[in-house]
């Protein structure tokens, strides 16, 4: 494997804390987009939650969280190069996630989060985000966040 | 926006974690005080504690805390900077705070932290610090730092 | 007190990261035990654990960690350098530790990490890594790790 630069290593963290930013402003969704290709994947299926195969089904699940949820706070920690092949860096990270829905439910989780990131016109993005649970997950996250 | 000189964004991330370890130290106050100027605001009041308008104040919520407190833990992650004008730096930060009081109370709370900095003598310091909470404040945190 | 170079804090800090990662594999002890010298101490005496005084006493009690544990979640900030004599360099940090158990116990502690570390062929390694709590310990931290 080729290591990874310092440059691609950084703009990734970045990136990634980025994305937690924008998943705890809860108002306006297009930041959250904004981390991602057109053609990105999110797959949340290990935690319970939808496979996103694009977009659009990204944008539309967002839309129901910001709408269902008055408070967010994702932490990230332990950022660490998984791999990289000079166009391809993929990125790991620790998130405590935690919300509270306007219905009084809350609910905190302590997951990986993987960014699988390619640039383009000088940004890095993610094209495929994956989510897997490092601790037992509440029941309370699919109350939250699932779907019916 | 000016941005944040790469020099500049790791001073102020040191400088905010300096500030987490004073608070935790739970000894001697001057360490803590030491990452403020002399004018400095800190502004604790979207969190139910006081807006301090001077080092004097700081100096004299702080020496309370440190009374009353047998143990503090704050992580600090999410670093990113929110401006520059080439003079002044103003970083944000998210917060895990708990903290066990001697009269058997504990609290844990989930914030964000703004530092606006500015240099002074080749170092930077904090003039105005802000505490926003992300997720809903529990009770007992009046009870431990409030003022009667 | 020499301050740290840059690429030594660099490295420690991602030493102490691959530590994390290497806890919670909780599969092979190997990568774990790669973090440290062979002469290295352990000390968690002061969260009420073995003090190990070789890698043999470390790999046995994690062996045992790795056997009874199902999850494992440790979380690091707050990196700070604490000494550096041009050959050994300290780092201190913050972890925010959990784990399941497979008898179903759940433990989560918050401590401070300290890593001695010296180069060996290239390589950081930690002579000696101690554990301190900044947080009271839960009752079942020593039901969890604990030598019967």
């Amino acid at each position: 494997m080729t290591q990874m630069p310092e440059n691609v290593r950084t703009e990734l963290e970045r990136l990634m804390t980025d994305y937690c930013y924008a998943v705890d402003g809860l108002q306006d969704v297009q930041p959250l987009l904004d981390i991602f290709t057109d053609d990105a994947v999110a797959d949340f299926s290990a935690i319970g939650l939808p496979l996103m195969n694009d977009k659009g089904a990204i944008k539309e699940f967002f839309d129901g969280v910001f709408e269902s949820m008055t408070h967010h706070f994702h932490t990230i920690s332990n950022f660490r190069p998984e791999s990289y092949d000079g166009s391809v860096a993929v990125m790991t990270a620790y998130v405590i996630g935690m919300g509270h829905a306007a219905d009084g439910n809350s609910v905190e989780v302590q997951v990986k989060y993987r960014f699988e990131c390619v640039e383009q016109d000088g940004n890095w993005k993610c094209r495929h985000y994956t989510i897997t649970p490092m601790m037992p997950l509440p029941g309370s996250l699919d109350t939250i966040h699932g779907e019916a």
